[in-house]
């Protein structure tokens, strides 16, 4: 399934005992429309995890039933089911070994920059304000040292050490556990709104917040770009910036 | 004042006793910002009027104050005693005679409509869904007969005779109550968004959300054009189409 969702209103994606999430949503949803026994559990995977607040406009999910529903009744029974910030965009019948985190290559997230004086009231679920001037060029240049396989260790969230053990084990190259192949890393403005386009084949945990609060940074003239270079090199999350807000962050698309 | 809000939660933009409006907070916080006291109401103005759960990204209002604030205190001022749903997004000094619905010569508005077959998770509050195919060409062709000075009473709310006292006395031209003039009525595609976007010098009650449920009417195929401009002709609001749902239609842009 491709899926949306608007994060303000859930504790991140993954499954939590005791509140709301993504995961617990759709697996109810999942269960109740293919008759399963409310005691048995149906696991529903999700590409990416995201954080409470981050949103999600090309989410992917999978899971298996021997149930004999269309993909039409699948689509329409899911968002009759599922509460009105999950939505269900597409289905698809896909091969047993699928998997919707394991088998993806390729993930693309958008963090949006509202920059100007002034809150919005539109945009305020979505995009995160910045009063102080950013220059746009000096953003791009910083994010052109992105592109390639690198090691992201200074952008790392802190407990990252204790939960890679799985990720780890899919991805692709190298002994380190924090490397990663950033495939695009641009910066799109229209009109106040600044727009951070990043794909990887796979990010670690608060890897763009991360990124972002360090390149904003950049942006508002605080940081040079060989100071941003030597951070990046230094492999040490103690020498970036801050964690960016949640709200801008938005799962756009995942690749198989 | 320029002002954007999210109407979701708003009982439209025009003060009534015991629900929330955009108008009873404004005037509750220019009230608190300039030291009113609490029994005196300060009168906020606003350029249109727009119903439950329509939004604002450029409404405008103006108030009468004694205050010495600077505009940016204003501002600033404004922001923080607003809710999060209300924004204002410039303040600047005018003439006395200014009354930003008096004053205004032209409103643009526009009304998104989200064509396809599945809901929404993230635009569900500015978005209205159309699941059938819709015709863009044939939506074109239709809203081409709008532009110009016409008579809207087949797009007229229900209540219009009613409350038209004192707009009609600041219509420029005519008898005809319900003539307006429509200075651009556009329809464009944006992947699965449709966007209406619509100016004149003033709008009858309820007369985009009526036109564009009629022009749905067209674009799905239910109305030709000729049928379409026999209704526009007829200035008989039975013959038009529903009232498109308030959610999907936004005041861009007042001019002066």
């Amino acid at each position: 399934m491709t899926l949306e969702y608007d994060g303000t209103a859930f504790n991140g994606s993954q499954l939590q005992p005791g509140v709301r999430t993504v995961q617990a949503e759709l697996e109810r949803a999942v269960g109740k429309l293919t008759g399963q026994p409310e005691n048995e559990r149906v696991v529903v995977n999700l590409a990416g995890r995201t954080d409470t607040g981050v949103h999600a406009a090309g989410q992917v999910a999978n899971f298996k039933t021997a149930s004999h529903h269309s993909l039409v009744t699948f689509e329409r029974g899911l968002n009759a089911n599922l509460p009105f910030d999950i939505a269900v965009t597409a289905a698809h019948e896909v091969e047993d070994r699928f998997h919707a985190r394991f088998s993806a290559i390729e993930r693309c997230y958008e963090y949006s920059i509202l920059n100007r004086l002034v809150r919005s009231a539109l945009t305020r679920r979505y995009a995160t304000l910045v009063t102080e001037p950013l220059d746009l060029t000096a953003l791009k240049l910083a994010s052109a040292q992105l592109p390639g396989e690198h090691d992201f260790a200074s952008f790392a969230g802190m407990g990252w050490g204790v939960k890679s053990e799985d990720e780890a084990a899919h991805v692709p190259v190298g002994k380190n556990l924090t490397l990663r192949r950033v495939e695009q890393a641009e910066w799109f403005g229209r009109g106040d709104l600044l727009i951070f386009r990043v794909a990887a084949n796979a990010f670690l945990p608060n890897m763009i917040r991360n990124l972002v609060g360090t390149l904003l940074l950049v942006g508002n003239g605080k940081l040079n770009l060989e100071r941003f270079e030597e951070i990046f090199a230094a492999c040490d999350r103690r020498q970036a910036g801050p964690t960016a807000p949640a709200q801008g962050l938005c799962l756009v698309q995942v690749k198989y």
